[in-house]
């Protein structure tokens, strides 16, 4: 039985549980953080901390646990469990009485044909509240993933009313056309911490960033689209709604990937 | 210490727990029904049996909990805890394996000057996603409520991107002009069980019913407006983000709650 964190006490992982009866928990009152432990080590655990404080900020969800707190609670189950690689899920409920879970699984990754073959995508027309707040709001990214699932394709990308291709149900989303690299503007999307990297590596790769989100209608104009996340780096799309995407700037992706895991 | 309900056997309510590393507990691919049980009669219950199979079709939840399995577990509850009146729900998270609650809390009702003196209402401008389903994704409304009562206000009317209120985070929404009362189409809303009573009370009480939702523009320029759920009935409107309505059919709506009460 793997151990888990509640309030920063150890715990055993089938006692970290929610009370029905919680208005909060009924009410979905809550944040979430996924990150990776690469050889012990939490991969830009600063930056996910920045991002929990700015979703519970977004939603005004008050609680008690520091940085410090949940940085220590994760050294404590890393400790306590000896976890080299891992998927690991910081999770806060809010309320009178917030609730603070750390809980993890095996290290999420994927086959090495993904980023060699990349992925099939879906669209799915729909629009998030408060996309840059990570909570646990998700029936949406829910419903479209199963019927992505079910056509077959690896992740649903949201398309908004204006027919802006935003990001996927759990990554970012790109689109290169020749030297320049457009992907939505932070507002309108959840701030990614991959996505940080990926705009990084980038640049540095010589693309320039254009914060102007793709249209659903344009995706063949592009030389080549790809997705990001944590668990993913980055990987390139195949297919969108079974249209073969260009391939043209692959390598320049599997660049980018290569940069994205060198620098966590 | 009260009893609950877990998947249709009896439990103590602080075992009514959810696994925090559910998946879809983390997407909060659930849904539920908030009911009345007075005098140990259980109110309108084929109508949310009704409307809880329509949510759970809606997003897609398969589960294996018949009506007659959440009838005789009611039954079991209610005769387990000698229940006389309550507020009960009914919770279903999705998934594998599908979890069913049933748990209680004392009956929700409210001061009689709420009925007398009208409550105030504060604007809140958001869409629901999937509003006709009753789902756990509740944060734009817990945010909303919050904001509201700040405000001193006891309820938040969702305003839609036309300028259209269309219901509130817990309620639907009316209001009464000459002999017609106004109130959104079903596929903009939440189809309240209430609802169904109001609209027949107000029918057989004269007035046409016109499912057009009142413009938020607009609503000075209507006789009265006022709120209905399951706990309230039929509650008027004193004052919408700090303005006064009118109150000219007050009684009206006094004589439609009293239809709603009745038919119990």
């Amino acid at each position: 039985m793997r151990s888990a964190i509640r309030n920063t006490e150890l715990i055993r992982e089938d006692e970290a549980v929610l009370p029905v009866v919680s208005r909060e928990v009924q009410y979905s009152f809550s944040v979430y953080e996924a990150l990776r432990v690469i050889n012990g080590h939490i991969v830009h655990l600063d930056d996910h901390l920045k991002r929990l404080a700015a979703s519970c900020s977004d939603i005004g969800l008050v609680h008690c646990f520091s940085d410090r707190d949940i940085e220590m609670s994760l050294d404590r189950l890393i400790k306590a469990d000896g976890i080299k690689d891992a998927s690991v899920r910081i999770f806060i409920v809010g309320g009178p009485s917030p609730l603070l879970f750390i809980t993890y699984t095996d290290l999420l990754s994927y086959p090495d044909s993904y980023y060699t073959d990349g992925v099939r995508a879906s669209l799915y027309h729909g629009e998030r509240f408060m996309p840059q707040a990570k909570t646990s709001n998700l029936l949406m990214q829910y419903i479209a993933l199963e019927e992505a699932k079910r056509k077959g394709a690896f992740e649903a990308l949201l398309v908004n009313r204006e027919g802006e291709v935003l990001e996927g149900t759990r990554s970012n989303f790109y689109a290169i056309k020749g030297d320049k690299l457009f992907t939505a503007p932070d507002e309108k999307v959840l701030s990614g911490i991959t996505r940080i990297s990926v705009v990084k590596a980038a640049s540095e790769l010589g693309l320039d960033i254009v914060y102007t989100p793709p249209l659903a209608s344009e995706l063949l104009s592009f030389d080549s689209v790809f997705i990001s996340a944590t668990s993913m780096a980055a990987i390139p799309v195949s297919h969108i709604d079974g249209i073969e995407m260009n391939k043209a700037r692959w390598p320049l992706i599997l660049d980018i990937m290569k940069l994205v895991r060198q620098w966590e």
